[in-house]
């Protein structure tokens, strides 16, 4: 169930009550594609940097190890010894971005495995009894994400068959649910807003979807190489058909500006790899703007990444040491910058909510959004 | 100061203070090449699994960031914010294995670094000057660590000049010590006892260097191709001639039965790279034996690594979600391994310490060394 707490403006300080515990929103998810976050991170790590969400990709757990293999180790929460809520992809993302020889019909779509070559069919049938078999917290619907560029013609016709999957996901997620067998009878399915950047396209398929009542809403296909500012437009579209009483999740976005941006755009849910890739080739963030500590002169700095913070590297690190670590490819290095680069987003996304909480997030929009994209 | 509290045969139990606290013996310490240990482990981690010591590799430091970065930054133990004893080694057996066109003179070793191909000159004064920079609690000697097998003519000339090279070594620790910019005026110096498998190089080695009356003494030059029985018969011979009142370190050794077997033979020190290098393959130490991750067997296996550990892995995660790490690649399963071997080893020691303080150490020897070594 998700409560709307309080709005300044479109930004939403909200609640969403889940069979794993409740998530304050606006909300950041750590990934951790094969149910661990990369750079050595453990869930353990997770509940020191503060995060409340885990996300994992469907599509590399089915591969590896087999989501029948997570099924039999009692679902993903106790394979990974996670016990707050954990959102699933649909592996629709992975399947169109990373599987090779795909063939799309209207079933789904035949591909081989990136890791041994293996056939593997997926369609929306498919992907909810794997991500049932994970048991996470929220399921995503199984989608088509449409590149852009891509003809009107293309993604009008993929955003009606991507409808039609996700009906079928509905389906499928309820008949799954009712199963004895079943590990998380309440898990709850996401639909995904396609489109490109047509407004009409994403207007009338995010009216289809809502009238699913479904108990969340992506927007997908953004982050894909549009501008910020078609990004941007098409939240500001999107807001006015997206129903207000459910979550909405903006998939694979981005920079603090970014977030920050699409959180005064309604946007309660987000998710990116970004952070701790980043962080894994020392790029790490700051109040003041990302600093790179491969610079040199960095090489002789006693000062943690940022001073005040309280992240693990921060409380124990200096500049200097960890920059030593990531030269000399210790995983340390990795580790400890990305715990970094984690514990920031998950306390931007506790200042937001603070922020909107005391009316005074545009103000912290205004000081922020610019000066954290620095580049010092 | 060291004081043997108790003994039981041959094996000693001990006590060793510094100026970073006290050591208890039989110990192993901990290798951080780099100032950091393999697989993503921090200093806070290295206390979580018991360790005492840390061993970091005065070449590798020397070549990268470089020691006086490292004394800048106030010595090795602010640098990677650990408070408890450090040794660093000479450099020496890096130099004869790792660097490149080495020219060995009896002023010292004339080499190309490994990692950008620089000209390095380092000779007995130059290896203490830079672990006196780098502000260890115990520097080793320079010396030349000579290869199994050598003839008896090229080791006897080794040897003899690796005491030249130790009395310099001595001569120059006293001068660095005796400076007020120096990190650590209370640097200890262990001298390193060679001679190849040849008993007499041996016992006259050890006789000699045992006169300079140093901090502690290492049998060096091991656990390079010699046979286990061939070292045990090196210990024994060793055992003879060698100072009661001083720490005995064998270094680059071993397995836990190799382990055991020199604790029974009077050995108080040790180190190796096996605990975590193993681990980072998955061969990961258990009381009943060394199992192998990477077996099939375990892909479903709920069980810890091993029961009743207390290892961080152990606490918190299973052999089938350490396993899929491992198999995919995942830094988190490196750690995860890499956490539980050194804490089996570290608490090895305490489990022999325990053995000789209560005159059981003999039995415990019977009952683990064959067991331990076993691969299950």
């Amino acid at each position: 169930m998700f409560e709307v707490l309080h709005t300044e403006g479109r930004a939403r300080l909200g609640r969403f009550t889940t069979v794993h515990g409740m998530i304050q929103t606006p909300v950041f998810m750590n990934v951790g594609t094969s149910a661990a976050i990369k750079g050595g991170v453990s869930s353990m790590d997770l509940k020191e940097v503060g995060a409340q969400v885990e996300l994992s990709n469907t599509y590399h757990l089915h591969v590896r190890p087999g989501d029948d293999v997570i099924y039999d180790m009692g679902g993903l929460h106790r394979f990974m010894n996670w016990d707050r809520p954990i959102l699933t992809d649909s592996g629709g993302f992975q399947v169109f971005s990373l599987a090779q020889l795909r063939k799309i019909t209207e079933e789904g779509v035949q591909f081989s495995s990136h890791v041994d070559g293996r056939k593997i069919f997926m369609g929306p049938e498919e992907s909810m009894r794997i991500q049932s078999n994970l048991a996470s917290t929220i399921a995503m619907a199984f989608d088509e994400c449409v590149s852009i560029p891509s003809t009107y013609e293309y993604t009008k016709a993929s955003c009606e068959r991507t409808y039609r999957w996700l009906v079928r996901c509905k389906e499928e997620m309820k008949r799954l649910n009712s199963l004895p067998e079943t590990i998380n009878p309440h898990q709850m399915l996401f639909g995904i807003n396609q489109g490109a950047i047509f407004d009409d396209l994403r207007l009338s398929h995010m009216e289809q979807i809502a009238a699913l009542d479904l108990d969340g809403y992506a927007i997908g296909g953004l982050a894909v190489g549009e501008t910020h500012e078609e990004m941007y437009h098409i939240l500001d579209l999107t807001d006015l058909v997206a129903p207000r009483n459910k979550p909405r999740y903006l998939m694979g976005v981005g920079t603090p500006a970014n977030i920050i941006e699409a959180v005064f755009r309604g946007i309660d849910f987000f998710d990116c790899v970004m952070p701790s890739r980043n962080a894994r080739h020392g790029h790490l963030c700051t109040h003041q703007g990302v600093i790179n500590l491969n610079n040199q002169k960095y090489e002789r700095d006693s000062a943690p990444i940022e001073q005040g913070c309280g992240c693990p590297a921060c409380r124990n690190y200096s500049r200097a040491y960890i920059r030593h670590l990531l030269r000399a490819k210790e995983m340390l290095g990795m580790r400890l910058a990305v715990l970094h680069n984690l514990y920031f987003y998950n306390h931007l996304m506790e200042e937001i909510r603070t922020a909107i909480a005391q009316d005074r997030f545009e103000q912290y929009r205004d000081e922020n959004a610019a000066v954290m994209a620095r580049r010092i």
